[in-house]
């Protein structure tokens, strides 16, 4: 789970806003790790998430490729290709830097068409977010991805049949909801399916496969609001992705088998919790509306949680959940297409 | 060991400012403890070491006081009292709230002579820092607490002697060195005792009982340079503790019987790393030049450090040491005078 530009300053604020209390508290675990990318001590969300997705550092803006522009196989990938289901959920478009990393690749985190139709290519068996007018309204091809992902087998869904809350997953068919035209709304202007749909996606996936699943869960929208330096949004968003840590934590500890790892990216804002705060009535002052360079904190949970603990680089977080799936570590490079390969 | 006002940022910056390495990461366990006091949310140095020493949250400004102003029984007393040899090494006076609230029972930080006073009341086997002129130069009384040291068994020493890196200690005796007639120069300005002390306290101490031994060592200055929002000062007080950090760690290595804690009471200037900033090249910005509430990094090293993991309060460290000690919890609180006791 990746709470985008959720550094220890929009957490803290999280929990100060929240009576002293997170879902974050239960984690036995923590970490942190260092985010820097290939090409800046200040990443973006593209090179962070490949470094997550593939164990790579790369350049700013890179999505799913190594720092020499050439594509790397996703965790994501694997997982699907070792035939355990996997899936995403986020409340940014569904093609935006950080889903983008673990299924796409392409140099620049700006070709949402390109990216929309790299979700052809892996059998990713869910996905909810933003972003439709990628898949149907297309400047550059006469494609019709929503189309397409029917004729592979997706039910497919938008915001204009209804809320994801009220939607019919059938177990036999994959499932895309596109939770907006574009850009999802903020949770201060309304939108409130994170949690449930972090929940059923869970859920979903568990019954997908008897290998088990990868999911990619994020809090986008932390990220927008420090970029706006806009405090209570910010912890709005916080509380909401908190809140779908809270399920999936539930739904874990019911399991028993399933592993946890909530992070983020980078921090953004230079947020502080400053003078004349009080609990539920902070006052925080940022030093940019950029992202900073701060060691962003890791908690686990679950089997392998152990793993997360200390202080590594960004990329050790793929190495990690790897080495807690227990799969050999394989070159993370293709670096010429594979038999079957999709590059 | 204390890093005043080492936050996240201090602690990024630290080592984003030495080549992407600090002694800090090789820690296997994180936490973080919430370090409000009792009457604030942002906390000071006072209450913030008063919830280390004892185990309660105070309000801010109180030396080893609860918040009904009733003093507290310190970590540093009771292990005097149980037969371990004890120690305090730091860079700011040794009357500061920090070292204060580890030995000292007074109702606010400011009275450095009623707290130099309470240095006579515990049998502290050694202790290094600055602030003489609180135990010669006294205004409310004419005891000259030098000679009240060496009447108890102290071999004394002060600056003016020559450095601490000469001295010869005599393990028949205590020891007590002054670092400065008040404030220690920073270690911008040629300071440079830290870590030497630390590790010739650690190893004056491990020869003084067979009952193993309590030394809490604090980097004062991150605070102070932090207040002043001196980035360059600050991550050089920030590497100064680190060094400190290395010695000690490599000791406990050694060793394989010491439990090593790293944290701070509080951040200190809620400080970024922003833009334009790359490595061994920082820009810092400041939203502050007090403290800030953001949550504390803690890391432990050695038996018991598991304990460490997690979130959790403040005053959890203080219960979490007891319970790697093994040591029965008692009452935190010394509500009336004890047989034998010194309140």
């Amino acid at each position: 789970m990746i709470g985008d530009g959720m550094g220890l300053g929009q957490i803290s604020a999280g929990m100060y806003s929240n009576n002293n209390r997170l879902n974050l508290e239960q984690f036995p675990v923590v970490g942190f790790h260092k985010s820097h990318s290939a090409s800046d001590l200040i990443t973006d969300s593209a090179a962070g998430a490949t470094a997550f997705a593939c164990g790579v550092k790369t350049y700013n803006n890179a999505i799913g490729l190594t720092a020499d522009t050439l594509p790397c196989y996703s965790i994501l990938e694997e997982a699907e290709d070792r035939g355990l289901a996997t899936g995403m959920v986020v409340t940014s478009q569904i093609t935006n830097a950080t889903p983008a990393a673990f299924i796409a690749h392409q140099p620049l985190r700006v070709m949402n068409e390109n990216i929309a139709a790299d979700f052809l290519e892996t059998d990713i068996d869910i996905f909810i977010g933003g972003g439709l007018s990628y898949f149907i309204d297309r400047s550059f091809d006469k494609r019709n991805l929503r189309k397409e992902l029917e004729d592979k087998d997706y039910l497919v869904y938008d915001y204009t049949q209804g809320s994801v809350h009220r939607v019919r997953m059938d177990l036999g068919k994959k499932f895309a909801f596109f939770t907006a035209e574009n850009l999802p709304s903020g949770v201060n202007l309304g939108r409130n399916y994170l949690p449930y749909a972090s929940q059923i996606a869970a859920q979903f996936l568990t019954q997908k496969s008897d290998e088990g699943f990868f999911l990619m869960i994020e809090g986008s929208q932390i990220d927008w609001a420090a970029h706006s330096n806009d405090a209570q949004w910010m912890i709005k968003e916080m509380l909401d992705f908190d809140r779908a840590i809270g399920q999936i934590l539930e739904f874990a500890k019911k399991r028993g088998d399933t592993l946890v790892i909530v992070t983020a990216d980078h921090e953004t804002g230079g947020v502080a919790i400053n003078d004349k705060s009080k609990m539920n009535r902070l006052r925080l002052d940022f030093t940019t509306n950029h992202h900073t360079a701060a060691m962003i904190p890791v908690f686990a949970y679950g089997p392998g949680a152990r793993l997360f603990s200390g202080i590594y680089e960004n990329t050790q977080i793929y190495h990690k959940m790897k080495e807690a799936l227990e799969w050999d570590e394989r070159a993370g490079v293709i670096s010429e297409p594979e038999e079957g390969g999709r590059n």
